[in-house]
């Protein structure tokens, strides 16, 4: 278990090139550490929320139990993603979130947030761009359900959580590591179980992707890319979306 | 016709107490105004886009083409809403953008937002923060799709797109001015206009709202609340979220 906060750090910088202070300061914000096993609830208090929480270690899934009591996975959650920030900061409903995997996460007061979002601006835009490019992707992957045939949902969500894991340095550009079992695949596709092992096998015969033993493994990245018609464009970032001021940028 | 920024900043400082100076800014970032009649597409490339624009008067709906050719609207876009930022700064595939009544838009450069981002982080954060807030409003919405009943959906989108304009001052607690056809809210709702018709002849017959002639008037608020099991956690919202820091903030 790596119980610090780099891979947020790393996913933060890749929007602003944050400062050795702006670092430290992130860095203070938890007031303290938890660790809770696979299946347990991550008790959030929804609108009222007086908290939320960053995912250091392990993976989430955040799910909406709906009025005839199905359960929508709305998004999965990896090292370096917020839960309960949306609740806090834009006064939007919230879900609730269960641990997949064995997970640490650190707890972080309103209080706290707000003090250092106003304190230090640029953290909090970064925190906010990188709340706002996982509820764009998660809008993506809903469009998709449901219009799009079940092989390419399924490509074009395992492509996604490829470049997500990238940005905070897990994984290679043709493999990472995916504790995800067909039931929560199938829960977050809107497709069954037994739907979503055909697909893999597709997948497989096809020679495009394995997914195996907790590895997804990319064998035609080009060809995987085509048939889920998906945007590369946002594979390609290299360097800060915002550079720093303090040199000559700007006018 | 209302040219000008009043909106958008009505909705930043929702979020974050801009001082007069951080307006100014923010008000002489976009380069030209641009009209639109009722129909007219708005031209953006997309993944290699090096502009966006802040809507200042009117109607749009974002929608995607799918690869069957039926047309998903993933949103619409009032007043102070961005169009097109998401793949400038998101990185993130974008959708097109349609006007539904004549429109203004202010072009902004990526060359401007970025240099204005790097110039004035809380600017950049307010933004930020409502590109969020919108995406994650569309989560909600794209999870009722299917999933919902009809009418629970109806008023779910009706109910949420008041929020949307009382932010931005437009229309009252009880009623706003909506400018959407019955084959639009179908196309954004996953219903037949047949069936919209229907569900609202239904609403207006259980006396809890009507929608005709261009204005949506909630007859019986509490009550449409509760049928539409929507969340009322973010009506309260009377101060920004992040005071200046100016005074004695933090600790």
């Amino acid at each position: 278990m790596i119980s610090s906060t780099k891979f947020v750090v790393k996913k933060l910088k890749s929007f602003i090139d944050l400062t050795d202070n702006e670092i430290s300061t992130f860095s203070s914000m938890p007031s303290r550490l938890i660790t809770l096993s696979a299946g347990r609830e991550i008790v959030h208090e929804g609108q009222r929320a007086h908290n939320a929480f960053i995912l250091l270690d392990g993976w989430v899934a955040s799910y909406k139990l709906l009025p005839d009591g199905t359960r929508q996975i709305i998004d999965f959650q990896i090292p370096g993603d917020f839960l309960g920030l949306r609740s806090l900061l834009l006064r939007t409903s919230d879900h609730s979130f269960e641990a997949i995997t064995e997970i640490t996460i650190a707890e972080v007061s309103a209080q706290n947030i707000k003090s250092t979002f106003a304190k230090s601006p640029r953290l909090a835009s970064a925190i906010l761009w990188a709340a706002s490019r996982d509820e764009a992707m998660v809008v993506e992957h809903l469009v998709n359900i449901g219009r799009r045939s079940a092989i390419v949902r399924t490509a074009h969500f395992l492509l996604e959580l490829g470049i997500r894991l990238n940005l905070i340095g897990v994984g290679t550009k043709n493999s990472y590591p995916c504790p995800l079992s067909q039931y929560l695949l199938a829960d977050a596709l809107g497709l069954s179980a037994i739907h979503i092992n055909r697909v893999l096998r597709q997948l497989r015969e096809q020679n495009l992707m394995t997914f195996q033993k907790g590895i997804v493994h990319f064998d035609n990245l080009e060809k995987l890319i085509e048939l889920a018609d998906f945007q590369v464009g946002y594979l390609d970032q290299d360097e800060p979306i915002i550079r720093n001021d303090t040199g000559h940028t700007g006018h």
